[in-house]
């Protein structure tokens, strides 16, 4: 990790100021279903929010009081995603983050609220209620964990990562957790992610930071391309480490940055290798093509390619059909100019099987981890994706999940 | 079936004037995988081929001889796509045609050649050129149904459908083969269509009839959205029924496109229910969006989520998971005017449920065919798209079918 970034153990809680947990409160029976976050002292929030046309109740509220750019807590229940829940579903995201803040004597508008699971279902708000009060009499400074598994749907395991920079000559800790696993794909896919930082962060320059590090992670992740209607990204900032305020004039602002990136990657690569029934994490990147969009656009169609994916999981080192979704991404590509290499072993180039042996291929694509590269040759515009194979798991996973 | 339109038994070689024959020629070990068409007078051609940046060699060569609208055979081969084979592939295809002219007497630039399969290795040619000679002397009036077969790839049965229409008293046949199982996506997929007509036509209005065709068939049909390189309609008219040449102007017009749309529909309905791995037949139907575009994007959107999909499989009603598709569609839907009805019955209605009986659903569901209407209550515009659930034999087929 480079610029004096190390990463630590932990989670949301380890820097200092924060507390956290994760309790069941049997929305999806035993399991823990809600985590609660919360700051001693009130920080400044950023946010990112699903693109999704349809957005739940409480991405819609989070985005009315991110205007004031002031936290003190989050709530998030999983199990419910509390979309297309009309006016009575606002009704029970005001009301969550209402009864968060009487217990904790804050102010309502400084309270954030998150869900995620099915659409369409009333919250069972007795339920609910009672989980946070079970919450808020849980909370610890070591409650990371605990939380990073109560926001947990088909995750199978929960996700976190903390990492330390200096700043000021303080140690500045940051912390995030994040669930995804079905539904996943550019633009904020049925994500929650939630970060915190003991640094103190102007609040603009903390909403920069985290809009380019979710454009630089989640936005280039891709398990199956569906993009749900819940996604959130908070990012959290108490200055409890007392550091001179961040922004973009700082001269350490951009390791502070860079300690985000490496904490959003991390979570964003977690994301993928639990993807839905996922056994590979393949990076697909697109070089020398004629602008950023295009390249874009080459890297989204072949990560997205059903055929392509069952291929990975087939072992298959089928190019022939990463070369088709590279034709039909919509981007005027010569086929005759197109190279594909897998780990930097040629397998095409200029649009012709180079006669690689199949063994020396077959072996790259048995393994857990590797990359597609595909030069088009016409241009500088480099774009790079994150995406798994597509299993029979998937499939059993997304059959069985109910309404 | 309306406009005096009888769907009849029979295939490519049910109108006059044409012959046909499906050999095995080793391609593919043991099954038929090559396939003859000849009209014994030279008929008018048609054709639509795929929208794929990386087009195969057949697909370039028909293209270049379409332009002089005149046809006298087709030779096709399965196993292999001669796609990303260079100048090779091009002379392989070229010479494809010149054998089959040459065996037939006909000038090779009346013969056209398509061939389907695994992309970028080389035609292995002597099994090709055998199979040609085999085919010539197994061409038979009856043959029809032997080619259906040889041009199959992953597609569990042939594909075959054809209809008689009455035209200036006299009976004009059509008849009509297809191939296609994976990689089918709107925009002519991993699809051969053949369609034959013993009607006289004049070339333009054949054209046009035939792209309309596929527009409404074809393109409207998704497996699992990739769009491959070979795709391919192509359409003769030999004109055997003597009746005064077809065009626009024509009193009969609309009855002979009304036959064509059927044999097309027909043709995409069988490969939907072929889809690789597929157990049901849906159709997608969205109603008042604010214009076609805005209607189809929508329509795709939720034929292609592989999180709808695979609800399907699992007999889920999951209209969430339709709701959320509709709203990443990237059009500006307003969600709470949206109703989802399946099979006409309202599970959601301005947005939120409306508390259907999940029996009710469940049952329409767990049928091999149903329909999910979206009304977006926009404005006047329809777009229907025709799918089919995934199932994890789509995975089996995919991980399994070799490079």
């Amino acid at each position: 990790m480079s610029k004096g970034i190390t990463i630590i153990p932990g989670g949301i809680t380890a820097p200092r100021g924060f507390q956290a947990a994760g309790v069941a409160a049997g929305i999806k029976s035993d399991k823990r279903d809600m985590a609660l976050l919360v700051t001693d002292t009130p920080a400044v929030i950023a946010g990112v929010f699903t693109t999704n046309r349809v957005q739940a109740a409480p991405v819609q509220l989070c985005r009315e009081r991110l205007a004031a750019r002031q936290a003190c807590a989050i709530i998030v229940n999983s199990g419910n995603a509390n979309t297309c829940t009309g006016a009575d579903g606002m009704r029970a995201a005001r009301r969550m983050t209402q009864l968060t803040a009487d217990l904790l004597q804050l102010e309502e508008h400084t309270v954030f609220v998150c869900s995620t699971g099915t659409i369409g279902r009333p919250l069972p708000m007795d339920k609910i209620e009672a989980g946070i009060r079970l919450a808020v009499t849980s909370l610890s400074p070591t409650g990371g964990a605990d939380a990073a598994t109560a926001i947990m749907t088909t995750d199978t395991r929960p996700k976190q990562v903390a990492a330390e920079v200096e700043i000021d000559g303080k140690l500045v800790t940051l912390g995030g957790m994040a669930k995804g696993s079905g539904m996943i794909h550019p633009n904020m896919a049925t994500l929650l992610v939630f970060l915190t930082t003991d640094a103190a962060v102007e609040a603009q320059a903390l909403q920069d930071c985290l809009a380019a590090a979710v454009d630089r992670s989640f936005n280039r992740i891709s398990v199956d391309g569906d993009r749900s209607t819940n996604d959130t990204a908070l990012f959290l900032a108490n200055g409890a480490a007392q550091n001179a305020p961040l922004d973009r004039r700082h001269p350490r602002w951009k390791a502070f940055c860079a300690a985000v990136n490496a904490l959003t990657g991390e979570l964003a690569r977690q994301i993928v290798k639990d993807g839905e029934g996922a056994t590979k994490l393949v990076t697909v990147t697109v070089r020398s093509a004629p602008g950023k969009r295009s390249a874009e656009k080459v890297a989204r169609a072949v990560a997205n390619s059903l055929l392509v994916k069952t291929s990975w999981f087939g072992a298959d080192p089928n190019w022939g059909r990463v070369i088709c979704a590279v034709g039909y991404a919509g981007v005027p590509v010569n086929p005759d100019r197109i190279d594909i290499a897998y780990n930097g072993q040629f397998a095409v180039r200029g649009g012709q099987p180079v006669g690689l042996a199949p063994e020396i291929l077959h072996a790259i694509i048995a393994k857990p981890e590797f990359g597609i590269e595909i030069d088009l040759h016409l241009g500088r515009s480099t774009y790079s994706m994150t995406t798994c194979d597509c299993s029979d798991a998937y499939v059993h996973i997304n059959a069985s999940y109910m309404t």
